[in-house]
């Protein structure tokens, strides 16, 4: 079936989009670096405060004249357990102590700052908003809708992008298994929705009539021309974003992608109570066999300082080095470099295609 | 870097091969019909007895004069816990008496077949092998060489592809995580190598200069445009052709492949003490808890004549119903049929595709 255009539904030249990699990669200057460069750039805003997502919008604003996406977390359903919060609380006791951390006390917990983002992202007129965790509500669209916000969304199953498009969503982003970071998944267990790319994009597309986006480990132009191939109306590439000059990982996050093996990216709730996918190390091997873990937000809330002491320190085993199974074929190169190689890649790539 | 191309090395026209699906599917009429209809057909050994694998090459050699391969399982060093295959033993007893068994005596195991197997191969003039499971050793890499026989092997991560190169095979096939039955992982975890194919196709061709055939999650044209357009040499596809009129699946296998959603192809070691993926059913689920499960092959001995006396009874959530997550996309045509659909649409695909 014959899908609307990307770049002519955003007002991009190349249906290539940069991911809102939350908590630091996905700066204003990364998205405005790619928005500049043809592509779609978006600000990982998952987890600023609405002050800062103001700035970050701003500075993007001034950097480019682009259109430039804005990426939120939208908030779920979660059960509170409070003896299995102290539990973990003290399972995160020494983490603290051995960064000469005080101790957390019971009351620092998890409070939702969506509708503040959402009101920041309203008043900034931003045009393109992408949403993971969740399915928007029909009054989220409408409200969006009214001001011609443009709403991409992610999914990980067929049943999750039927929903999204039954919402009203324009364009669904199917994260595949190789995707680094967190799990879009929304219906069912994380654990259940892995669906590599090869069969997700065709699956997907077959499902909605709505543009899809494929997500997950494209890391040049032979993904690019791979998941069009698959019959995806653009990409969605993270980290290969993620080391770029204009990334604002940190150093110690850049400098493993360059040491890890793609057999290194694993899939862990240890950091946030939700599946994400990053580079082994010792706090995810340690915290392994937890078996009664906060759900997310709970669980990104208690080891939140300890990962952010950890980065002051340059103690990277306690990280969160979050990246996709692609890591290995990562560069430093400038956002805009990426996106040259990308298009100029991809020409070649689909010009050598032999027929059978 | 150029490789070799596949289709000169097995003399065949398309660089499209089925995958050696055992224990039934991969049967001499659907290996032939592949192989008639241009590409490579495989005889899926894994489990044949050397005289039932013998008339297998016997009729098949009777139904094609184009090249075919047979598909072997490279058997790998395992510990032997008389204590914990005895507790297993009583953990399936239960399956056994409700579908009529007599209990299993502490004598029936495993007892390796492959050194006869090889010799049938040899015999029967066989000139294309593929294995899985591990690497084959030098001295049996040159003992088919001298024959003249060409070698194709299994890899899931960049290291695996470089020891199988190291080893003097021929071809690599990239198993991708999305890829039915068990997994190929030969070094370290298998759980640590469940890399998509959007991913492994590109590393793996980057790592080795043998062609690699991309396996997992390829079903149309669409998937075989895109495993080309990584890098792959081919493609290698087995739940394609699982349904199709001439596997030998079991009439309940084939229709269970048509109800499953793509978040039903999960991933276990109960039926085999290997990882598999496979439709989701009450055997798996009942043994998901088992924390002392025996090995490959150990625990394959003790559940087989389980699963094929539940095939008999018709009991199909006691079958291990192998599958990879591009089930939803199978069909139950021909093979021929399905050849020609595949060679069509990807021609149509990489017609299509759209320069930037």
């Amino acid at each position: 079936m014959m899908k609307q255009s990307i770049t002519s539904l955003f007002g991009i030249q190349y249906p290539i989009v940069q991911a809102g990699m939350a908590g630091g990669p996905a700066t204003p200057e990364l998205a405005a670096a790619v928005s500049n460069a043809g592509g779609l750039g978006t600000l990982g805003a998952g987890y600023m405060t609405p002050a800062d997502l103001e700035a970050a919008i701003h500075t993007m604003k001034e950097l480019t004249n682009k259109p430039c996406a804005v990426n939120l977390f939208l908030p779920e359903v979660f059960m509170e357990d409070s003896v299995r919060t102290e539990k973990m609380r003290k399972r995160l006791a020494p983490f603290r102590s051995s960064l000469g951390m005080e101790q957390a006390s019971a009351e620092s917990g998890y409070q939702s700052i969506f509708q503040d983002q959402l009101q920041t992202v309203l008043d900034a007129q931003v045009s393109i908003v992408s949403f993971t965790f969740n399915s928007p509500s029909t009054e989220l669209v409408g409200q969006l809708k009214e001001q011609g916000i443009t709403i991409m969304a992610t999914a990980t199953s067929v049943e999750e992008a039927r929903q999204l498009e039954a919402e009203g969503v324009d364009v669904i982003s199917a994260q595949g298994s190789e995707a680094g970071g967190h799990r879009g998944t929304f219906i069912g267990e994380a654990e259940d929705a892995l669906i590599g790319s090869m069969t997700l994009v065709p699956l997907l597309t077959d499902a909605v009539s709505v543009p899809v986006i494929a997500a997950g480990g494209i890391m040049d132009g032979r993904g690019i021309a791979a998941a069009m191939a698959l019959g995806a109306s653009g990409v969605q590439l993270g980290t290969a974003f993620l080391a770029s000059a204009e990334s604002g990982a940190h150093p110690l996050h850049k400098d493993a992608i360059f040491q890890a093996k793609e057999t290194d990216l694993k899939l862990t709730k240890a950091f946030s109570g939700k599946m994400a996918r990053g580079i082994n190390n010792d706090f995810m091997e340690q915290m392994a066999g937890e078996e009664n873990l906060p759900p997310y937000p709970i669980q990104n809330a208690l080891t939140s300082d300890i990962r952010k002491q950890a980065a002051i320190q340059g103690k990277s085993e306690w990280m969160s080095l979050w990246a996709g199974q692609g890591a290995p074929m990562a560069t430093r190169l400038s956002a805009h470099e990426i996106m040259e190689n990308l298009v100029k890649d991809y020409n070649q790539v689909i010009s050598r295609m032999p027929p059978f």
